[in-house]
C-alpha cells in the first residue's frame, strides 16, 4: 500500500516554516506497512491544488491532505478534492447545526462563512473533529482512499488515529514492513555501492537504499513479509551478507549515531577518555556529551586553539611546534599525551588541523587535519586532507574521523 | 515569477529524515521576487518522478529539482526530467574526462557507474560542480526554466547561487521583493507577538510573519515595491518601529547566527574570551570556532565535566562544590574565574547544569543551568530552568543562553 501526502496552505511555504504533519504521518503509516512515496506542500491555489489531487489519486492507494479546511476564501481543499474526483459538494444541515451549537458554547454567533465547513464530498463521510470547527472527510473510490484532515497537528492527529489508521491496518493486513538502517564509516558512497550492488541487487525484497552522508554511508533495508517475523528474516538474510562483505566498517545496524556507538563502547569497556581539540573547537567532545551517561567515561577535555594553549595546557614542546608546526602528527601526539596525563585518563584523542578559510599552504592545504591516539588502546597518529573549502564541513568531517579512530581502536580494526 | 521545487530521493521519505534544500531555496528565491508555490519530496520511482516533472512544468515558470544525480541505479532525475521534456540524453565525453581527472586527484580509479553523471539533457547545459561528481543541468524551454541540482546542500547552494539566481533576478523585473529577517533573543514567541501585533498589523506592505525557534524568535518582513529601493523603504518603515519597541533584544537584522554576531563583536572590541563548559560539553566553544577568524579572540576552553576536573583545571574549591553542588551559581562563578586566570583572557563565561535524563532533584530539576560571566565586561551569574525533558534540547538552549549573556554584556544591555 502506497500513500501520498498533501499539506495545503501558502503559509507553509514561508521561509523558515517547517511543515510537520507529513513527518508524523510518514512514521505512523510506515509502521502499519504503508509507504509514503510523495509529500507535497502546496499554496492556496485552486488549479494547482486540483491538479495535485489528480496526480496523487492517479498513483497512490491512499491520499491524505492536511489543512485548507477552514472557513475562509483561501480554504480550498474541499472544493479542489471534489473537482479532482468529479464529485459534488453536499451541505450537511446536521453539521451546520453542530457548528452553531459549538459557537454558542463559546458565546459567539457563527459567522456565515463557517457554513461551508459542513460541505461533504458526495460519496464520502465527515469525520467529527472535537477540537476544532473543521471536520475531516474520508472518501473511498475504486479501491482508493482520499482523506482530508485539518491542519493543526492537535486536531489532525486524533482524527487520523481514530479514523484512518484502522483502515490502513485492515487494508495492509497480510503485509508488514521491517526497516534496518546500517551505517558505514571510512568508505565513500560509490565504493560502498560498487562493493554491495552485486549483493543487494540479487534481492528484490528487502529493497535497499544507499545514502551518502558527511563522512558516513547509510544503507536502508526495507523488507516486506506477511508478518513481522517474516519481514525481519528477509532483512536479516541480506544484512548478514552485507556484514560479511563490510565487517567492522559497519558501525551500527540499529540506526545509532557514531557518538552513541563510541560512547556505548567506552561505557562497556570501562575505559576513561580525554580529548584535546584544536580546529574542531570542542565539537568532538560536545557530540559525546550529547549522549546520556557520558560522565561514566568522560571527565574533561581541552580546547587548545593557540600554540600557547597547547603548550600551557597540554605540555606540547616549543621545539615541536617550531619544527613541525601546530598542524602536524608530532604536535597531535604530544597533545594526546598531555591530555592523557592531565586528565589521568586511559585513552586520549587529539585533533589539530587547518579548517580555513585562511592558514593553508602548499604543503598543508586547508583541510589538512592530524589526529593522534594515545593510551590503553595503543599509540598512533595519522594525517588526512579533507577535500573541501568549507570550514564547517572540514570541522564536521574531522570530528567524524576522530570518533571513527576511537571506534576502530575499540574494536581492534586496522582498516 | 513562480517556482516549484522537487526534492528527489526515497531516503528523504524515511521517518526522521528532514529535507532541507527546499527551505533554503524558498528563502533565496523569495528575496529575488520569486514565490515558491509547491514543494514536493518524491521517491526514486521513474514513473512518479516523470509525472511530477510534467505537472510542475505545466504550472510553474521555474522548476528546480534537487538530488538523484548520483551514479547509482536509484539516481533517476536526469532520465525522468528528459522524458518529461521529451528530450534525449547525450553523454558528454569532456565531462567524462573531467570526472576521471577528479578521481585521479584523489588517487582513485573512477567506477564505470559514474560515467552516466556526464549525461546532458539535449538543449540544456551542464553546470560544473567543483564540490562533487554530479554536475547540475539547466534547460530553458518555451519561457520556462528547468534546473537540476545535486542533493548535498554544500554542492547544491554554490551552483544555485552562481547559475540560477542571476537568471531569476533578470526575469523578475517589474516587481521587487525585499525581505528583512529580524532575530530576537531572550523573548518567547507569544510575548513578541503581543508586543508587536499592534504595530505590524497597521502595515499591509510589508507582510510580517513570526516564527518561534529553539530560543530565538524570527520576524520576516516581506516588502513589495516597483523597485528595490521602494520595497526596501517600506520594509524599513516597519523595521524602525519594531526596533523602537524591542531595542537590543534584536540581535541581528541581517540574518546572522548568534555565534556570528558574538564573534564579530569580540573581534571588533579586541577582547579575548575563555570558556568553561560542563553540561554543554564544548558546544558553546565549537559554535564560536565554526566562525572564521576566531583565533583573534579565542585561545582556549575547558570542558570540565566532573567535579574533579572543575577543581583541577579551574580551581573550583571543594567547599563550594560540597556546599552548593556542581550546578550552582557559586560553582559557575568559580569556573569563570578559573578559566579567566588559566587562559589569561579578558572575559570568561562558564556554564554548568543538569541536562538529564538523570541527575535532577526537586530543588534542581533536569533543565537547571547556571551561568557566570567574569572579567572586563563585569561579573554576574544567573540560574535558569529550561522546561524540557530532552537532553539535546536543554544543551542547545543552554548554549544559546551562554552566547546571549555574552552578547548582552558586549552591548551593555541589562534586560
Amino acid at each position: 500500500m502506497q500513500a501520498e501526502l498533501l499539506a495545503v496552505g501558502s503559509e507553509l511555504l514561508v521561509p523558515g516554516r517547517q511543515e510537520t504533519n507529513a513527518a508524523t504521518l510518514t512514521r505512523y503509516l510506515l509502521e502499519r506497512g504503508c509507504k509514503v512515496v510523495a509529500r507535497t506542500t502546496i499554496a492556496d491555489d485552486a488549479q494547482a491544488l486540483t491538479d495535485s489531487f489528480r496526480l496523487a489519486l492517479s498513483r497512490a492507494d491512499l491520499v491524505i491532505a492536511t489543512g485548507g479546511l477552514g472557513p475562509t476564501e483561501d480554504d480550498l481543499t474541499r472544493e479542489c478534492a471534489a473537482t479532482a474526483l468529479g464529485a459534488t459538494l453536499i451541505r450537511e444541515p446536521s453539521y451546520v447545526e453542530w457548528l452553531k451549537e459549538r459557537f454558542k458554547r463559546f458565546n459567539r454567533p457563527m459567522p456565515s462563512v463557517n457554513e461551508k465547513q459542513a460541505d461533504r464530498i458526495e460519496g464520502g463521510r465527515l469525520l467529527m473533529n472535537e477540537k476544532g470547527t473543521a471536520p475531516g472527510q474520508l472518501i473511498e473510490r475504486e479501491g482508493k482512499i482520499l482523506v482530508l484532515l485539518p491542519g493543526p497537528p492537535r486536531e489532525m492527529l486524533p482524527l487520523f488515529e481514530r479514523e484512518v489508521l484502522p483502515i490502513v491496518e485492515a487494508r495492509s493486513s497480510g503485509e508488514r514492513i521491517v526497516m534496518r538502517v546500517i551505517r558505514i564509516a571510512g568508505m565513500g558512497e560509490s565504493d560502498v555501492e560498487q562493493l554491495l550492488a552485486p549483493i543487494y541487487k540479487t534481492f528484490s525484497n528487502p529493497v535497499t537504499t544507499i545514502l551518502g552522508g558527511a563522512s558516513e554511508v547509510e544503507l536502508q533495508l526495507v523488507g516486506t513479509g506477511s508478518n513481522e517475523a517474516e519481514a525481519g528474516e528477509r532483512v536479516e538474510a541480506l544484512a548478514s551478507k552485507i556484514r560479511e562483505a563490510l565487517g567492522p566498517r559497519i558501525f551500527t545496524e540499529r540506526g545509532e549515531s557514531m557518538e552513541q556507538v563510541v560512547a556505548a563502547m567506552f561505557m562497556r569497556r570501562g575505559l576513561r577518555l580525554a580529548l584535546a581539540e584544536s580546529c574542531t573547537g570542542g565539537l568532538v567532545t560536545s557530540r559525546l556529551v550529547s549522549i546520556p551517561g557520558v560522565s561514566a567515561f568522560l571527565d574533561r577535555a581541552f580546547v587548545t586553539y593557540s600554540d600557547r594553549a597547547k603548550s600551557e595546557e597540554l605540555g606540547v614542546s616549543e621545539e615541536t611546534l617550531r619544527a613541525h608546526g601546530a598542524v602536524s602528527e608530532e604536535t597531535a601526539r604530544e597533545m594526546a599525551k598531555g591530555a592523557l596525563r592531565a586528565a589521568g585518563a586511559d585513552v586520549a584523542i587529539a585533533v589539530t588541523g587547518i579548517a580555513g578559510p585562511a592558514g593553508g599552504s602548499a604543503e598543508k592545504p586547508v583541510g589538512t587535519v592530524c589526529f593522534a591516539l594515545d593510551g590503553a588502546l595503543g599509540s598512533r597518529s595519522t594525517r588526512r586532507v579533507f577535500p573541501s573549502a568549507d570550514r564547517e564541513r572540514i570541522i564536521q568531517q574531522a570530528s567524524n574521523s576522530a570518533l571513527e579512530i576511537l571506534r576502530r581502536a575499540l574494536v581492534g580494526f586496522e582498516g
